[in-house]
């Protein structure tokens, strides 16, 4: 085995290493501002300058800098014979959104190799901040593409079939503008072998206001929601007079929504007091403007839902379970309910012994810490979904993400990237042994 | 008193004038087809035609016609001295309406008196059959112009405020083009003294589904609800990421709309359960196309409610209930409610006596007869408000009104006329005296 630094001295290196990750943030949001907030589209401009950025620092400090045919940039510290851990988030962003999201994930990782070369710790296997292309499903429609693309992973199509939303272009085009290589994708060459990595580490901001409520710093993540989608669903009713037209003889499609969300949000409540986990949202509802009308029983509602939870288990029966409430209030309300497509994406589960050993070592280290589920997707569910060892370190931030306002403290993601550390340093040795 | 012809001989009569109702119905609608359904848009062409087929065909009759300021058009048997009782209803539809809906008012009153000039009757007083313009608020956003203008009731400011929808002119400039006599309106000239008029009942085809369900021919109205409305109301919460936010933080105005719905739909139920009345519609209700989104927690409900009921005290309870509603879902979800404008309208009260003697009317006519409330509004409600005994008879339809498919058997209209022409050659006279 190699040499084990004294923690002592990797937490004195990386405390010093604090202006590194500041300036690093600095300078990415310089280069990416829309002005008002920070655009870093997939495979756009913005993101092609902070992997120039993050790759050019992980030149400058001395580290391995490789790209693969997906435009994902890898960037390692050469260590033992074990395994290589891979640390990794994404650098693109929405349209209009914030500095941290993805690219907190990329800096916490240069920073913990800053610090461990800085104390002369030598991994025990190859250690790689992985700086990841084209999370966000808002560009193409389909999420997590760098890092399904290096596991071998992409969806069948999607090379030729996403197209951007803004420039209606398709991915493969978009990657060979990006300097990739999507004949190599299309031929079925992957970066990693997901079954010769070590384990795959992930520092997210949190993207919800849980930590910021409590005033805690740091969050473990105990697993990733799968969820179920309907894009486009509709509730199908009869237009009539609202004042000719009993309660009995109504078939009124925006009572039937209400009572679809009314239930629904019932089963959130209860499965919440069981100690459960789950979320819907419908982010679209809509009547008909083309025909709807103060005056007028609503004949058709349309909708979205996404339905989530951290079980695989009730997942599948929470599928089951909105198709027979939406048959129950069909018939009672004397309506129908298409539906309509469904996409799908599986439980992303945690490594549960990374889980307690970063749970272990915050109490240790006297960081304010919580367990928590992750709501939201992430790349880790793409490494978990694979078969690797994952685990995600969330951090503090204020007003949501996706949006300008997202607010990390230096503070909260220095201790954060402490705990990453730690757990690289003092406990990966003995999980990959 | 005038002598009373017997009511065989009036009965055979009116019997007799089945083909003239008949074809008085095809006439209207082939002068008024759209194409597709019936426009008779209000101080439009296709009103105008009406008027005048029904002036023309008066005249034939033998029966005197008078037009008012408002071009609503009198079409008159003259009677003894007791006072005067109109027979009104609309001759405006709404866009792509049906032939029937106001209409077939108009046309029983001249079959009406058509069997009674065949039969030699004279009425107690001068009975007259009101064509009136302009009741559908679909035209002008104002109801029953036409009723309300002869009563010398019109809204303040209708006469200039007032545009119609498809031409953006306004009320006076459609109403002088028409022949009226807008400044003989505003200096308040009124056609009629609400007190010095007998009775004023209104025959109307049914516009929900009861008695076509029921299987009964005609209904004795109990009364014309009253109503108030909120066209533009707006929950307000806060967009969010779906995945991140917790149940407790979210201010998800969806969900809160939902709330809303399902309270009213209870109250609903509990109040129809102890013999009461009421109804509400949110005919509209959408999230914003531009900012919602499948993941998103939706900022921004908006919505439109009209809520109805018979009883003028639960009325003015109703609207203190939905703010009520309104603040504690407000408090509970993280949401402002903001109900905006309302508009309100008194509930018509139906002469019990009037009531009743066509209740027991239809028991000896042997005619199928269920009392009902009514919905939807009328002028009656008009000719309630102002102090007139007022009564409404209702004729079994199929398929709802404001449409083209609107099906009302001339056989049900037949027998509607002749409960209406019993009381009105049999009951009347006492009811005035």
């Amino acid at each position: 085995m190699q040499s084990i630094s004294s923690w002592d001295a990797i937490d004195a290196a990386l405390a010093r290493r604090r202006s590194f990750a500041a300036g690093l943030f600095a300078r990415l949001a310089d280069g990416s501002s829309d002005g008002q907030g920070i655009t870093r589209a997939s495979y756009g401009d913005g993101e092609a300058f902070a992997h120039e950025l993050m790759a050019q620092t992980a030149e400058d400090m001395g580290l391995g800098v490789e790209r693969d045919a997906a435009c994902n940039t890898y960037m390692t510290l050469p260590g033992g014979g074990a395994p290589r851990i891979v640390i990794g988030s994404h650098l693109d962003s929405v349209q209009n959104g914030g500095n941290f999201d993805g690219a907190a994930g990329v800096v916490a990782g240069l920073t913990a190799l800053a610090a461990m070369k800085d104390a002369g710790f030598k991994p025990p296997g190859n250690l790689s901040v992985m700086a990841i292309r084209a999370e966000e499903s808002a560009w193409f429609g389909v999420s997590y593409i760098g890092s399904r693309a290096a596991l071998g992973l992409l969806p069948d199509g999607a090379l030729d079939n996403a197209r951007r939303t803004d420039t209606g272009r398709a991915l493969a085009d978009h990657i060979a503008d990006a300097g990739g290589d999507p004949a190599a994708l299309r031929a079925g060459v992957r970066f990693f072998d997901p079954a010769a990595l070590g384990a795959y580490l992930e520092l997210h901001i949190e993207q919800g206001p849980v930590l910021e409520s409590k005033n805690i710093a740091v969050g473990v993540v105990t697993g990733i929601r799968g969820n179920f989608r309907h894009p486009n669903a509709q509730i199908t009713g009869e237009y009539s007079h609202c004042g000719g037209v009993p309660r009995d003889y109504r078939r009124d499609a925006v009572v039937a929504a209400a009572d679809f969300i009314h239930a629904l949000d019932q089963l959130w409540s209860q499965v919440e007091a069981r100690g459960g986990d789950m979320a819907f949202t419908m982010g679209k509802l809509f009547t008909d403007a083309g025909q709807h009308a103060m005056t007028k029983i609503s004949g058709c509602v349309r909708f979205s839902l996404d339905v989530r939870t951290l079980d695989p288990k009730f997942l599948a029966e929470l599928e089951t379970r909105v198709d027979r409430l939406a048959a129950r209030i069909a018939e009672a309300r004397g309506v129908t309910f298409d539906l309509g497509q469904i996409t799908r994406a599986a439980v992303g589960n945690v490594d549960r012994g990374i889980e307690d050993a970063l749970a272990d070592g915050a109490g240790q280290l006297a960081i304010p810490m919580q367990r928590m589920a992750s709501g939201a997707a992430h790349d880790a569910a793409a490494f978990a979904a694979a078969g690797v060892p994952t685990a995600m370190i969330f951090v503090r931030n204020a007003h949501g993400s996706h949006n300008p306002d997202e607010a990390m403290e230096i503070d909260d993601f220095m201790q954060a990237t402490r705990l990453m550390t730690w757990w690289l340093t003092q406990k990966a040795g003995a999980f990959l042994s």
